[in-house]
């Protein structure tokens, strides 16, 4: 597949000056030159330019987190969760220490560097619950933690059989996992929080479908 | 307590041209006028404040998505999860028919809405992961769906239980929960990814704590 800047935009449903600014910010790699007003671009392109969007529209990203994600993609495996969730929003407040979060890793017994940029925002997080005084007790972060855990032993188990089978880059993988399963998570969540409602407080038979 | 907009600003850790702007958005109810340029405000306000930084610092609502989230918490529980969800973030594509997401719901057998804001989220979601070629299994769904029914369990009978002691506001505790506690979720499961990383591709002692 050789196609021209118009063709590109055509396949990948990106608009013409979308793509030409991701060109400039580095995002999409150069096309190949093949006279002075025109470059060749491939599949490689359109591979990009599709997780690009993904990164921005799904994710929620900005153009310079997406950057730093896909630098992060090019570190090896052992550092790549800890510059992934680095890279990824919302904002993570000052260096450490979080003492809130700290004591409650501890308390699940995880072993993860507590000066991470998760721990900042595990620490946001938990203020802001409880500066508008929703409950925030062992037992409640208990149920968050099991759940928390279930998911990750998965995320970490498929991405150790994909490495194990080469089928996708191990690094890719837990890189661009934290950020397009969490929106899955998230919607999954909610929808469980209307099925649950519907179960404990029934509408009656009105709302059936 | 009855202070004037300083003293407000000062308790409350807000900037006055933010707590002016709050005002003049609705975001924040007015105060008791005092003289012609003097308003009192009191303890409601300090909370309403707290709670509109937290649902914009914390969980990324812009001041639009906070009014809905505001006039959310007016209307019955019945209606509150929905309301709520739809108007979190991220933005929601456009109408149904979700025809992924709903295969989805029915092969878990959740009875839920399914033009509802949140299914709307999850087929955005399934198709980002898709269109970057990240696994996407019965398996996985699975394993997820489980996660977010577990939390979504503890979250519905946790604002029964506030509700019969009347502790909390259900429809408050609801559309502030949904929002407020996502971002703990997803820092405990980029904290679990890291503690499950450390247990299965050891990086030997010197990365110990």
């Amino acid at each position: 597949m050789r196609v021209r800047l118009s063709e590109l935009a055509a396949t990948s449903g990106a608009s013409i000056p979308t793509i030409k600014f991701y060109l400039r910010e580095g995002l999409l790699p150069p096309g190949r030159t093949v006279s002075a007003r025109q470059a060749e671009y491939d599949e490689s392109h359109v591979e990009r330019l599709r997780l690009v969007r993904a990164l921005i529209d799904v994710g929620g990203l900005s153009v310079a987190a997406v950057k730093e994600v896909l630098a992060a993609t090019q570190v090896g495996v052992d550092e790549a969760v800890g510059t992934a969730h680095a890279a990824l929003p919302p904002g993570v407040p000052g260096p450490g220490p979080f003492a809130r979060a700290s004591r409650v890793v501890r308390d699940l017994g995880w072993a993860v560097d507590e000066s991470s940029a998760a721990m900042g925002r595990l620490e946001q997080a938990l203020a802001a619950v409880e500066s508008v005084g929703l409950p925030l007790d062992d037992e409640l972060l208990g149920a968050y933690a099991s759940a928390a855990l279930a998911v990750a032993r998965y995320d970490v188990g498929s991405a150790a059989q994909d490495r194990a089978q080469g089928a996708v880059d191990a690094v890719t993988y837990v890189v661009l996992g934290t950020v397009l399963y969490e929106p899955v998570l998230l919607a999954l969540r909610r929808l469980a929080q209307s099925h649950v409602y519907g179960e404990r407080f029934s509408r009656g038979p009105g709302t059936a479908s």
